[in-house]
């Protein structure tokens, strides 16, 4: 917890909160602060700032917050991501909510298998907990926003026009010995598929909805080390 | 599997071997292979090629193979990484495999936990597996090396400044307002610290050996993601 993400809810009063549960039991037995004690704060949605323990009892803690400045500035990426098996989707929201990516579409292909969409990991509760991780990781306080679509061709053909309008459109594809941009830094709309990689009809109805297809060279990545890899080449 | 990487124990006689156990598992239930199904190949520490499978019975298969073309070039990294915790440090190596590294070390830090070190993670055996599954899945042959050093001060004051020579020598550190270079693409030694990063006086200690300190802006990322989305960066 690089940051202590604050809530609306969590003001006890003006510039005073009240802390408790996981967030109360990090700061006391990871980052063992006492009275006095100052941590970097954000609140949800809003600036980033200093709070100051001034009083810790067994269940909770109290702090006075100060917030004084913007959070990082987002990446102009929205990101298309054939939805990934559960354990290593919550390691792929927490790692791309650090990076500063706040929009995020997960969607069916070929190669999903269908059982995932019925994880638990896609409750909304659950990808908030995900998205705070992330936040706390990267010193950011705006909650990203996350999309679930079932229809592969509906929402390529349809939707996806509309999405990546004005942007780059990529999709990511190892199959193909166009070697993907780098240091893009302007909209950019990148599409990755699931392990295996998205299969050749989908490239091309991505293709007819204005996507580009690259690949990064030779070597054929897990989707995990992908995404990281792909979004520091588009924006460094 | 992207790749299935042979062994020169595999051959039963010249262009021709048997696999069993895992890798012919993996051919025969997740890529369904059949008589006469090719699949890329390689042979570790050597070429690249193609094998087709000549036959299948229920515990081993046989192959034809040539081997035809070079593996991808390596990256010119020798990446320095504090002891992650165990669960991660195996998805490491297995991503910066995929991704070409070829020298590892791992070493000690002020905030590694002692229990780390004896994590059997690090037992010769596993290390080689989670390099194999790198290289099968970055399509590639030559297996890496990796070297465990205990004595953080002893091994930055004597061994690295003569493995860091004529190299670009980086220190990966949240807090300083150094912005890491991009698209660096010549020999670095790379050094990224634990969760919550060196101490003041690690970092001084790589500093004295020739490394200068670098952030990569206002964001703090996990070692995982941190690894990947330096190895991007710098070589692009």
């Amino acid at each position: 917890m690089n940051l202590l993400l604050l809530e609306k809810k969590d003001y006890i009063g003006p510039g005073r909160v009240q802390v408790s549960g996981r967030r109360f039991e990090h700061i006391k037995k990871v980052l063992k602060a006492e009275t006095g004690t100052r941590l970097s704060c954000g609140l949800i949605n809003d600036r980033l700032g200093k709070a100051r323990v001034i009083d810790l009892n067994h269940n909770c803690l109290e702090m006075e917050v100060t917030l004084e400045s913007d959070p990082p500035d987002p990446l102009p990426l929205t990101l298309i991501l054939a939805l990934p098996r559960p354990k290593m989707l919550k390691r792929i929201l927490e790692s791309v909510v650090s990076l500063g990516v706040k929009e995020i579409y997960l969607i069916n292909s070929w190669r999903v298998e269908k059982s995932f969409w019925k994880s638990p990991v896609l409750d909304k509760e659950n990808l908030e907990k995900y998205f705070r991780l992330g936040l706390e990781q990267g010193k950011d306080t705006i909650m990203p926003r996350i999309y679930q679509k079932r229809f592969f061709s509906k929402f390529v053909k349809e939707e996806l026009p509309i999405i990546g309008k004005g942007s780059l459109c990529i999709t990511a594809h190892p199959k193909t010995s166009n070697i993907c941009p780098n240091s893009v830094n302007k909209k950019t709309t990148l599409a990755i598929g699931p392990e295996g990689g998205f299969i050749d009809l989908e490239v091309k109805t991505l293709e007819e909805a204005g996507f580009e297809t690259f690949s990064i060279g030779e070597r054929i990545l897990k989707v995990e080390t992908a995404t990281t890899y792909l979004i520091s080449r588009l924006f460094t």
